[in-house]
């Protein structure tokens, strides 16, 4: 994990542990499923996105917690029901036995469930800015498109499809872009919203720096899922293989894809240029999410 | 069904249908599993509860048809979720296949996922009247407590750990509120907050009718899956018992069950007596409750 990542990982953490564990029924087995799921690591690179997008617009940290933790919620949720046997049936993820392994089916898919509630119960209750307070709806508006049937849902019902079936790059590009992609364009978009009037004109430069963002980094997962280990991974390495499923690399090849991920690089980098802030820390992630090992 | 639901069970599905059906994949087979799961019937019992309680407060109908269409989503998700073979395992459902029956177990999942999603994106991008506009955070709100890891996904956690096991008539009570009865008090307080200020004043009296109501439904539930039959019920009849769950008839007995149905009903009734509006059509809806037959 690159050193700039970390404190807004644990800011993230902090946040989200909050959410999870000041509950009535903190201790029933569902809350605890969903704790395992939400707390027991990932890299936080959407809430990061949150973070980074607002604080480059002068926003505070205690005023972007909301959508940060909100997004996370999803992205937990999704994973959990993506690992169940009925979907990608994964026993290991982030080197530890996956929620329904851990825990039963029954929970898992209802702690998935329930954390999906919760993103929109953080948007909903959690503090705000005074001037991002005209944007909150929006917000909610914004996270229930990005991760519904027209965003992430979609992708991985048509990620399922395309399993033991060949599909071209145009197909794979647009699994993506629903399945991952819609989620990470929805991180930048909350840091925007959550930053007032001043960060609605960035919108456009942001949407097409996340967009290529989020390509850049399924292109890196499906290389990683070649030439990196389990360990390393903390999933097991081959699964794209093992599920016959067509990938940069497959469709590429390893040079072709490492290629991809440059100009999608490239891309991301050239819509930062447009934007009149410090975009340090956008164009390190970049870099990062194209060069990093697991 | 009693001729008082019918002209809101109509507008409900009309709303429903267009929900899930103007969108731009609805031709996917996860926006077809969505629409069987939403629109091959139900009773549409929430929807008719905000649109009586906002009518009681002199709200128009299209002034109501957002949170009426929301709250049904969360229903026909947790149905969905419910039949699974990891919870219930149910293959019937008002007569019909359920969804992972008719589609495939991942595309149920994933539509369950996805109409608790559009359940807040209706709630954010829907229409309501000017005066309702204040309260449509809160409207998100309630709906998220009542069906998250504090209401409805609890209760139902709490009722698969009661299979097989003896429960008093405490805990059942407090299963059945939870599963069942907040999303059903929240449809009371979404018809209130969607009719604006004027429905402040009798939320503690709604809740404590909506409250009894809720219990009611339930008792008068587990008495039909004793009395009734499977295609009177459109599901199987003795479920209950082939699960070994504890049930208001296993505990009170079938006079008992149906006494503990009457004094509830009585309770809500006298709830709506302390309201100041033409109480007509909750009242006999309350009555509807404990006298169908299924």
């Amino acid at each position: 994990m690159p050193h700039f990542l970390t404190p807004y990982q644990t800011r993230s953490n902090q946040q989200l542990e909050a959410w999870v564990t000041q509950h009535p029924f903190a201790d029933h087995q569902l809350l605890k499923a969903m704790q395992y799921a939400l707390l027991l690591g990932g890299k936080r690179i959407r809430p990061f996105l949150v973070y980074a997008v607002g604080e480059m617009l002068g926003t505070q940290p205690e005023d972007l917690d909301t959508p940060a933790s909100a997004i996370e919620c999803i992205h937990a949720y999704s994973l959990v029901h993506d690992d169940l046997p009925a979907m990608d049936d994964d026993e290991l993820r982030r080197g530890k036995a996956t929620c329904h392994i851990e825990f039963d089916e029954a929970t898992a898919i209802l702690a998935g469930d329930a954390l999906q509630t919760l993103a929109f119960s953080v948007l909903a209750d959690g503090e705000l800015a005074p001037s991002a307070e005209p944007f909150r709806i929006n917000m909610i508006s914004e996270l229930a498109k990005a991760s519904g049937a027209a965003g992430m849902c979609v992708g991985q019902a048509m990620d399922l499809e395309a399993e033991n079936r060949a599909v071209d790059i145009a197909h794979l590009q647009a699994i993506h872009q629903h399945k991952t992609g819609t989620l990470i364009e929805c991180a930048v978009t909350l840091g925007a919203l959550a930053s007032g009037e001043k960060g609605q004109q960035i919108l456009p430069a942001l949407s097409e720096y996340s967009n290529k963002l989020g390509l850049a980094f399924q292109v890196q997962d499906d290389i990683l899922d070649v030439v990196s280990d389990t360990e390393t991974l903390g999933k097991p390495q081959g699964s794209d293989l093992e599920l016959n499923k067509s990938t940069y690399p497959s469709l590429l090849g390893l040079d072709g894809a490492q290629q991809k991920a440059d100009t999608l690089l490239q891309q991301a980098l050239h819509a930062l240029a447009t934007i009149p802030y410090n975009t340090q820390l956008l164009e390190d992630f970049a870099r990062y999410v194209v060069q990093r090992e697991y």
